[in-house]
């Protein structure tokens, strides 16, 4: 079926333009002036008239189905997904988890099994490597060759997903050779888990205290040493949800000696702080996250480098725990509060409406941000991430004027509250393409459930 | 008339795209999948498989036909557009000149006379204010009205092209109320003269002894005060012909705070170093232009500046000078000796060969580097600096393959040597279109002088 | 005549011994245990009991009788040194200045005149240069012989004391050559004078905008300047009343690249701020000095500064006006209030209290800022600012217990206000000595003017 | 009895002064003018004549009678004190070690047993801390009390003496509680074992691929990680045997912040480079330490943070292994090689010839590096360090004239090689004091082993 998208403005990472899309099935086939039209014929049109066409966006960090803490992340592979969809994403990467003691393997068909069926748009895997041994490390050629081109490692949670200064080292150099990623959660655990047992023992067991034991110092301390230990393996790093400022300063030192330094924020880090953790009656619990929630006034900060282009990406760390059954777990001490907040369908509209509109940034910036420089990161460029000949056709037609309430009963996530309830966003997709198909209009969701294909991710190649 | 560009890949500043491009008339209309081609129909078809479609190179700075030290530069509008777009270059911004005691209109209309009638591509006009007075700020409302709408002040040549901190300010000032961009010439002239006197007077006239009297530092500092005092007047800036390793320190420090600052290098600074300037016989003289040569391992800081996007552009300060009978002027001291070198034909010839073929940047930053970042800083894009439907059809199709040797007798600027005598680069143009016209192919010229236009550009925006 | 100063504590800038000190005339003999009392004898003996014994406080930063503005700063030699003394200052260096069209030694013997049978204490001359040129150049020569080794220049104040960025640069390579020191009042004048006429354009006249006209950039630019003439002329550099944070970054950066770089700030920088500029009817004038006021937030950045050796001297800049009758020749505008604060008698009093006793500075950090640095700085060492055997017996006991009210009624300053009206301060001398001789005893004073003598000084050596 | 070292001249860290010490017993007594001599006596005069009187060295830094990859240190207490005094040190600390599994308590009796007797100069002991546990860290408490105010942990060295960053963090709280100060062997341990593991299954043996497996990276990298974990804990930090200029740049950009933090080097770093390292038929051996030879260009960092303060201590970490029997268990693979240098005797001369001599320091600033700055830093001053009334009498008369040959058979360490073999320094003490007693004359020693003393040290105050 050939479809075309008539009258709207194209925007890409560097153009805005203003033209016809057409696409022939899954594929965008031409990017065209409107005088071109007589000699095409579509089958479907869409009126974009006033509207700009976005590829849809690419979110590079998400826990779908994720057993955490004793409990599982509320959106599985379903929900979260469609939830996606109405927020304009496109596709997603999730992360695959390696259990301790297990296989690679193991971990990845696990997820496997949590997406098939499920998934409303295409997707990949991260993996999350909770053992680096001779055997996970071999095995990162198979997976990679399966088109697992990314590898998460943590300098936090010791004892869980830890890995020593070696193991990271070594997954490195394995990454550096297989042209994969490695990707860093970089907060200082070991130095954390003092902190927090100091705490408690002095009684301070409020949600506030999981930020006062997360200072900002850790995540600098552990972001260092990631770009530290990259640059011996001479291997590319991504830093995830980067929060704090002199975190961002060392990522700013190691990009400006032309280090192949990658930062990532979300935007509960652009639009909350620790104001909202200090909210009384254990409302603060809505935003316990790791790293966690910081001085708003650091907030200027990662906008500069959402500018400057150090920071590359914004992805959600989509990890959504109920206030009511899950959160509350956490009523008698912080440490048993699953970390973790909803954003996975609301990324753009936060982005656009706080972004866009308040001068911060340019659409052509915001699609590099949400979309193309994630893809291109994650191997899944050209095909995802850009406006092109040749690309998939996930794309978004964008209606800057449209509102959207943000209110947790007006969205799609499975979870029990937003933690931006009340606000009401400008800028919302009014359709949705995934590879050519209509999934949303209008708000309403005309997709399916297993949909969503597997995307094997090329190789990292640097930005 | 409709032409098709087919089979080839086309590159902007972030996608690479195996896809035909449709031209009709001067505008860019389709880029579209082969398979469309059954639909259209085209007049004139080039075949562009195994090359590369790349927007036109832009080059903002250029001098065409200017008197200085007492002579000319040897290119003048026609000689020098014609070698430009033999270079793959198809619209270039040359720099009008305020005499001192004169209005900018003066200048201007002298520039016009110079250009019109012999231009063979596309073309705007800086102005140079050589006196920042009431009555030349409020020119430059009438001009920028025109289309002027960058300004380029001196911290060199007191005497001559200077400007004081305050006219600057002023200048800047002026500036940004009208959307325009002050560049800077950033040496501190006025300490530079101290040292070449006294140099001249210890009997230092050899030609690289222009380069000793102008040290890093001099560059350093007045880029450092040119920054503090656009941050002063809130006006973005843009640096010229940036060399000194600590001149981009400073430039990477404001632009890590946010501040709207931009850099231009120029490729004499990326291939040659001071070893050049030191050549026996006079040869060095070759290599006199300002700033002046500067140690070899600077190259690589302005390099990575490149790649690391700190610097944006890559321009020419094309201004020849025939080693016999110009440069030789200053056999008998340095500072007789014209300053400028040739290059207007073989940025795009040098800059693929020792960047993308070296792996020191990819083939979308090049485009970035030599079209697109000059042509939205300077109020050109969307016409010029892309290849985007409603774009002018300002193209090359580049052969990676194709070499071109940079000896004096196989190039086509009008000047008797060449700095890069003996030296062949691999990539290089077989068409170059102006405005949908093959003005070059395979190195035979086609278009004619006067074809080229006057460009009013617009506003500045920051990048 | 032998003196005793026994039981007290001797701080040097390195050492804090329990020690009798024993000087012989004018000069200081031993540092001694007491047990060696009983073989010497004294002829007058000094109680320290629970008091410091200091090296009496060097103020390099003073303009006593100095005409400005159409009017003169109120303390002359006598009034000024006698207040200085009550402060605990036994030495300073005051600025001679050249006038424009003059030679040096017009200037020097002028202020020679001024000082001559009025100085209460020992004092050197800087010399102002207000007209760099080839006689002046050489001229230098000639003072430094006789003492003047220290040389001020002005990037302020264009068209009075301005000196441009060539005769610096001269200046600079003369004083490396003769081992003298330049030091430099580094703001943007001529920038700052177009922000000061368009202020006043737009009516913005009130004292504050003293402080508005001349920002902070104004002083980092042109203390970046200075810093790099300095490169340039392999000569080190003293940048006088630093107040602005950049401007401090500017020399920490490079100091720590290993130069020669120095710097002063004085006590209103670290006590008085934009606040007090703003202080209505008018009072803010009393605040109203050049560079001006900075937002309170800097004094941290100053104070960390004189901490970490970064800032090595507090000098007083003391320049008074009377409030009535000279601050109040700007009422109608603020460009035409007198630029000066009383301070030469405060400096101790500011510094231990706000500096010492909050914890800020040691004892002997607090020596080393208000003696031995800048007696080493300005070739006064070691006659002046240390407590050594050899040394002049210039010698503060100092009561850290003693108050001290800052009213200006309880201060011997020749003007009518005090900056601090209504502060007291804890910390100040019960003995001053000026060469063996107790010059101030409990707040009264037992000099004479007169006494004071012209001080040759060395040539500068690198701390 | 009383001692007069007469004529010279004394010099301390921020004074130099012509003047007689007076020594009662074992204490200074005074610093005074020839002219007191009529009235004094003494039973005993040195006459320093030409010469300099400095503080007794006061080397904090050292391993005697060390086990260590299975062998130990040559130099004993005995051996290695004599040693220390031949070289104008006085004063040491040395590292008492704890065991795995033990108590603080036993390893500081093993080195209390180790010392008596048999040292000829006092001594402290620094803790290493192999084992932080509930109860070693509650016995920080008793041995501060004992005088044990420094305690010293690692990032290198997993399994033996290796912290992780929870116990560096919790011995680093203790000793902010406790004054204590912490000391850190900061390079990244875990990351080096991997790449000593890689680089001896390729086969790189040789006693360079000591310096090649211990990257300059891993060092900065754990220097960043010390600093901020003192940073989170509010204690001060020292960085022992700094050698990378990039952990030396982590240092600078801490103390500019205001930070209690910081560096020692040792003339090893200064003196010898991988050059050395990598000399042929084994020689490479004799400079295997940890951290390791660094290339040249990295020397003039450290001197140039010498002069700048920003290093404040040399220290020798004298650990010397014979070539013969105990370097050479390396020959088949460097990790067997025992890690150490001697050092202990030509810290003074080294320092006085290439950094006095050689104008890169002060006489002042080499007593500051080798004597005040540890002196004060561990606890030890006013009792040593100066040359003050009150102070030990731990002195050296230093003629600056004096050559020694450091060959050596013309040294007196207990190894059986130089690593300077051949050089001849110029700058030698011609007598030596300890507590009064001259210990060495004209290099022939005087004193005797166990003369020396315990000290219990003063807690940490900021320099």
């Amino acid at each position: 079926m050939r479809t075309l998208i008539k009258d709207g403005t194209v925007v890409t990472a560097t153009d805005t333009v203003s033209a016809d899309v057409w696409i022939d099935g899954d594929t965008v086939v031409g990017v065209c002036h409107p005088s071109l039209r007589k000699t095409f014929a579509a089958e479907r049109e869409i009126d974009a008239t006033g509207k700009l066409v976005l590829p849809g966006g690419v979110d590079v960090h998400t826990h779908l189905d994720m057993p955490f803490m004793g409990t599982s992340s509320r959106d599985d592979f379903q929900t979260g997904t469609i939830a996606a969809a109405h927020g304009g994403t496109t596709c997603l990467v999730d992360f695959a988890i390696q259990g301790r003691g297990q296989s690679l393997r193991a971990g990845l068909d696990a997820w496997h099994a949590k997406a098939e069926g499920k998934a409303a748009i295409d997707y990949g895997f991260h993996m999350i490597m909770a053992d680096v041994n001779p055997q996970s490390l071999a095995e990162m050629k198979t997976l990679a060759a399966e088109g697992v081109t990314s590898y998460k490692l943590f300098t936090a949670y010791p004892g869980a997903l830890y890995s020593d200064d070696g193991q990271i080292l070594r997954a490195m150099q394995q990454a550096a050779e297989l042209g994969a990623l490695v990707s860093l959660h970089a907060e200082n655990g070991i130095a954390i888990n003092v902190l927090i047992e100091q705490a408690v023992a002095r009684g301070e067991v409020a949600p506030r205290f999981h930020a006062a034991t997360r200072p900002e110092i850790s995540e600098a301390e552990a972001t260092h040493r990631a770009l530290c230990l990259a640059e011996i393996a001479g291997a590319p790093v991504y830093i995830v949800h980067l929060t704090a400022s002199r975190a961002l300063e060392q990522i700013v030192a190691f990009r400006d000696r032309g280090l192949s330094v990658y930062a990532e924020t979300c935007p509960q880090y652009l639009f909350c702080c620790t104001d909202d953790i200090a909210k009384p009656d254990f409302e603060g619990a809505k935003y316990v996250c790791s790293p966690p929630m910081r001085p708003k006034a650091m907030q200027a900060d990662l906008w500069r480098g959402l500018r400057t282009g150090h920071v590359q990406v914004v992805a959600t760390d989509h990890c959504p725990f109920d206030f009511k059954g899950q959160k509350d777990m956490g009523r008698e001490v912080f440490t048993k509060i699953p970390n973790g907040m909803p954003a996975i369908e609301t990324r753009l509209h936060l982005l656009w409406d706080g972004g866009v509109r308040e001068g911060r940034i340019t659409p052509s910036r915001f699609v590099d941000i949400v979309a193309t420089a994630p893809a291109k990161l994650f191997g899944l460029y050209p095909k995802k991430g850009t406006v092109a000949v040749g690309s998939d056709a996930d794309l978004v037609v964008w209606d800057p004027e449209r509102k959207q309430s943000l209110r947790a009963r007006d969205l799609h996530m499975r979870v029990d509250y937003s933690p931006y309830e009340g606000r009401t966003t400008q800028g919302a997709p009014t359709h949705v393409l995934s590879r050519g198909n209509v999934i949303v209009e209008n708000g309403k969701f005309l997709g399916k459930a297993g949909a969503g294909r597997y995307l094997r991710r090329a190789a990292f190649r640097a930005l």
